[in-house]
C-alpha cells in the first residue's frame, strides 16, 4: 500500500508498530478520511473451544478498522465504547473483510459502523464504535 | 485447576480446545455456575500502534469469561451482543483479571457484567454480554 | 395506513394498543417485512433540563421501529439488547424520522440498525437493536 | 428534596426544567457526586402493544439517572453512547427504581452502570452509559 495521502501516511505509521494487527495478518485494502477496509484469514490458533473463530478475533479486526478510520483525519482518537453482534460463526480458512464507515463526526466525538463479511459476502458481525477525538495531531504542522 | 464440579468440567472441556485463549495465556482462577475469574499478562505481540494493548486483547479475555460463565450451567450458550468500554490503557507486562458476574438469567437469555482490572486493582475495561441459551446440553444425561 | 399486507396487519394491531407510541404521536410511513419508517414531532413536554429532547424520546421512537420491524415477519419478537448514540440535539418543533433496517436474521435472533434523522436529513441518533424471536405467531394459521 | 449540597443544587436545577422527567413522575431518592437513585410508577399511557411498559420508559428513567449522576460533579456532561437490556417486563402499577453508579471517571469521559429494579427488588433492566465531560461549569466560581 502506498503512503501518498495523509490518511495512508497516518495509518501506515500506526500499522508499522501494531504488533497485534500484524499477528492477525491484517491487510489494508483501502484507507481514506473516515473510512477503511481491512481483510484477514482465520487461522487455527484463532479458534475457540467450539472450533469456530473466537469472538475476540472478529472484534479485533473491527477495532483496528475503527482506530484506522477515526485517526485518519489527522487528530489522535481513542475508543470510548464499542459493541459487536456476532451473527455467523467462522471456521479455519474463512476470509473476512471489515468495512468502516463514519456515521457521525463532531469536534469531540465520532461514531462508526463496521460491517464484517465473509468470503461469500455474508455479514458475520456488526460493530459500532464511538471515539473521543483528542486535540493532538499525528503530524503537527510546523510554524 | 481441578475438574470436580460440573462448571469446571464444562469449562475444562471448552478450554482444552480453545487455541486462542491458550495463545492469550489465560489462566482460570475460579469457575462456578454463572461466574468465573480469568487472568492473563500483556505481551509485546498484543500491543497496537500506540504501544498499548490492542482493544481486542481485553475484549478477548472478557469474551472468554462470558463464554465460560454462561456455559457453566450445562446448556450450550452463544453470545448475541457484547459491548466494552476501555477505561485505562495497558502496557507490556501488565497483568489483568476479568471477573464475570451473572446479572440476569431467564430460560433463553443471560446477561453478564465482566469487569477487567489491572495488577493495581484499577478498572481498565467494563464489558456487558448477552447470550442466547440453546437447548443443547454439554453433558446430556443418558436415559 | 392500510392494513393489506401481513406486516401492516401485525403492526396495525400492535400500534392500536400501544398507548405510549400514540402519546409520542408516532406516524407510520412505511411497514414491510423487516423494515419500517416512523415519524414524529418533538413537543415541549418531551424536553429535558437542557431545553433539548430527552434522550428517552429518540430512544422510544427507535425502539418502536425495532418492535414493528422485527415482529413484521409474523413471529412475536422481544428486544434483548439495544444501544443508542445521540449525535445531535433536538429542540421543540423538530421532526424526526426513524428508519429500521434488518442487518441479520436467523431462526432465533434478529439484528437491526435504526437511523434517526431530523427535518434537514441530518443524522441525530444511531440505534442498534437485537431481538429474540419466539415461536409464537401473531396470526396462527388454523389447521 | 433539599438542595443543600452541590450535586443536589445542580440536579434540582436540571429537574426543574426537565418536562419529560416530570411527565414520567420521577422522584429523586438520593443525589450524590457520581451517584443517584430515582423512582417512578408505570402508568397506562406508558404501555406498548403487548400491554407491558414500552422499552422507552425504562430507558428514559435510566437516562435521567445517567444525566443527574454525571452532571453532579459540577461540569456539564453529555451522553455519547448508552445501551440497555430489558430483562423483565413491567405492567401498569409496577414501581421501578434506578440506581446509577459511577464505574469510571477520567478528565473527559465517565462510565456509569444503572440498574433498574421493580417493587420486588428484581432486576428489570441493565443500562450502561458513557458521557463526555465538557469544560463548562454548572455554577462557575466568580473571580
Amino acid at each position: 500500500m502506498d503512503n501518498n495521502t495523509l490518511p495512508e501516511k497516518i495509518v501506515g505509521k500506526m500499522y508499522d508498530n501494531d504488533w497485534f494487527s500484524q499477528w492477525l495478518g491484517i491487510e489494508r485494502l483501502e484507507v481514506k478520511q473516515g473510512r477503511c477496509v481491512l481483510k484477514m484469514t482465520i487461522r487455527k490458533e484463532m479458534l475457540n473451544g467450539f472450533a469456530i473463530a473466537h469472538g475476540g478475533i472478529t472484534y479485533s479486526l473491527a477495532d483496528s478498522a475503527l482506530a484506522f478510520a477515526s485517526n485518519s483525519h489527522g487528530r489522535m482518537s481513542v475508543s470510548v465504547e464499542t459493541s459487536i453482534s456476532h451473527t455467523e460463526s467462522l471456521k479455519e480458512g474463512d476470509v473476512i473483510t471489515a468495512t468502516a464507515e463514519e456515521m457521525s463526526l463532531s469536534n469531540k466525538v465520532g461514531v462508526y459502523h463496521i460491517t464484517v463479511t465473509n468470503q461469500n459476502n455474508k455479514v458475520v458481525a456488526l460493530f459500532k464504535g464511538t471515539v473521543y477525538r483528542t486535540s493532538k495531531e499525528w503530524f503537527p504542522v510546523e510554524k
